[in-house]
């Protein structure tokens, strides 16, 4: 599937952001500066800001307020990736088809260079450059992110019951589990955060939390696919690291054919949330089409 | 100098406040929550929370708002402690007389047990398990903590330039820019997002953050100093190493008597700040004058 017209522009809004939005490569201490922008700016697709925008224009909140709460979501998201890669986490030296950020600049830097960008989308987050103008909505999107990235069923906890199972049998339970936290949760909450920036109602905010749910453990099975059928080429990193470090996956648990099945089901059901809004969803729905599509 | 009464109590307080606002150490994944426990009941001293709150108080702002921020406040500093200690950082293994992090739960888990710190402190910050009441002013007291620990002019900065000059003979300048940023930052913003709690003129805000520039400094002299004399009993961790690693100091670049002096000075500075306040400073004043009496 070709990438949507529609998200190419959105990359192009999230990215200009992002380099207004970090610290300059030549301020001091450079290193750490050079690091933030060399993950950033690695050639991710910026599914998350997406997602956190269109549901922010369905729910009717205005770009210029939405794009710095986007651009937070894509550096913790970025953050994360750093310190997943490291050499006492997932060990990895390709992301993207670039060298890891400790491979390129050292660990040292590499750790620091995650903490910073944590600490970058919360200062961002908290209006040090604009105006916070609405902060019960800007609070309230801060808490969706913040609550999502945590140990407590977020990213975080997500990480350490991943790495816990590593060469464990697990069940189901605990795979869903991981998936919801590790990377579903900020998924879901990249939707509702950009939703609770503009008006929308309980039974709204349950249907788009609904579709974020959903899209985004499809997200993480077509990822634990792709990690299975995919070329280094294609992935841009070591393929078929899943399954020598015995990690728990999808496919690993109820194979290819189920696994493509569960994902195509998750969209299905994504779609139908958004049945009440209409043609303004249309782009969240191509979204969730692209996210899964990757792997047919 | 003795432990002033009311720090003890106002420890008490933040431990209490800690253990309510840190995830059980029984919530999966137990492991994150055991290393986010130990690091920060590690017995620390909790002079920033103290900061924090007394400032507040001088603003007039009520213990219940403040307590959350002085919390996460101290989540951030236990945050900077454990990463900073890692292997790829400062590589020790002792802290507060412990074992560190990654001694005792691997590097993993330390890496992911700052991270989560630092996330629970912006999950606080964000008021997710308390009616966010003065929204205004929880945002600019984030703003504060936010900008004080990031990248310019913030703790990472201090920590990438203190990293980068190991071995390198620097400057005073630098010197003063790596203090300033590494230690002095958070002190600061400690006692400023206290006083963005509650009402405060501009010029009192500026006379307060006068007070905390100046015992930020000097409390980084202290510690400079401490390191340099101190045994390994009194210390709690391997003392000698800023010399054995060529880190940047004070006593390194003045000696140890100018260093006493420059302390003392800036201390005296910092009681000048608060005559405007009265009495209902007097915490504040304790409070700086144990910051440096550590060291006599």
């Amino acid at each position: 599937m070709e990438v949507p017209n529609f998200l190419i522009e959105r990359s192009h809004q999230v990215d200009e952001a992002l380099d207004r939005l970090l610290p300059g490569a030549d301020q001091r201490p450079q290193s750490i500066h050079q690091a933030m922008r060399y993950s950033t700016f690695a050639g991710g697709k910026r599914l998350r800001p997406a997602l956190c925008l269109e549901a922010g224009k369905v729910a009717g909140a205005a770009d210029q307020e939405l794009i710095p709460v986007a651009c937070a979501i894509e550096m913790i998201h970025t953050y994360s990736l750093i310190h997943d890669d490291l050499p006492a986490l997932d060990n990895d030296d390709l992301r993207r088809g670039q060298l890891t950020v400790h491979k390129k600049f050292g660990e040292a830097i590499a750790i620091l260079a995650g903490d910073a960008l944590l600490t970058r989308a919360f200062q961002i987050l908290s209006g040090f450059d604009c105006i916070p103008l609405y902060s019960e909505r800007r609070l309230a999107a801060m808490r969706e992110i913040a609550c999502a990235v945590g140990t407590v069923n977020g990213m975080i906890g997500g990480q350490v019951a991943d790495l816990e199972a590593e060469g464990e049998t697990i069940s189901a339970d605990l795979l869903q589990y991981i998936h919801s936290s590790k990377t579903g949760a900020l998924i879901r909450a990249s939707v509702r955060a950009g939703a609770v920036m503009g008006d929308v109602s309980e039974t709204e905010i349950e249907a788009l939390t609904s579709y974020g749910t959903r899209i985004g453990l499809a997200f993480q099975i077509v990822d634990d696919i792709l990690d299975r059928v995919s070329s280094r080429e294609v992935l841009g990193k070591t393929p078929g690291k899943d399954r020598s470090r015995k990690k728990a996956t999808f496919p690993a648990l109820f194979g290819l054919d189920d696994s493509r099945r569960k994902a195509r089901s998750l969209v299905d059901e994504a779609l139908r949330s958004l049945e009440p809004f209409g043609e303004k969803a249309d782009h969240l729905r191509e979204l969730a089409r692209f996210f899964v599509e990757r792997a047919a």
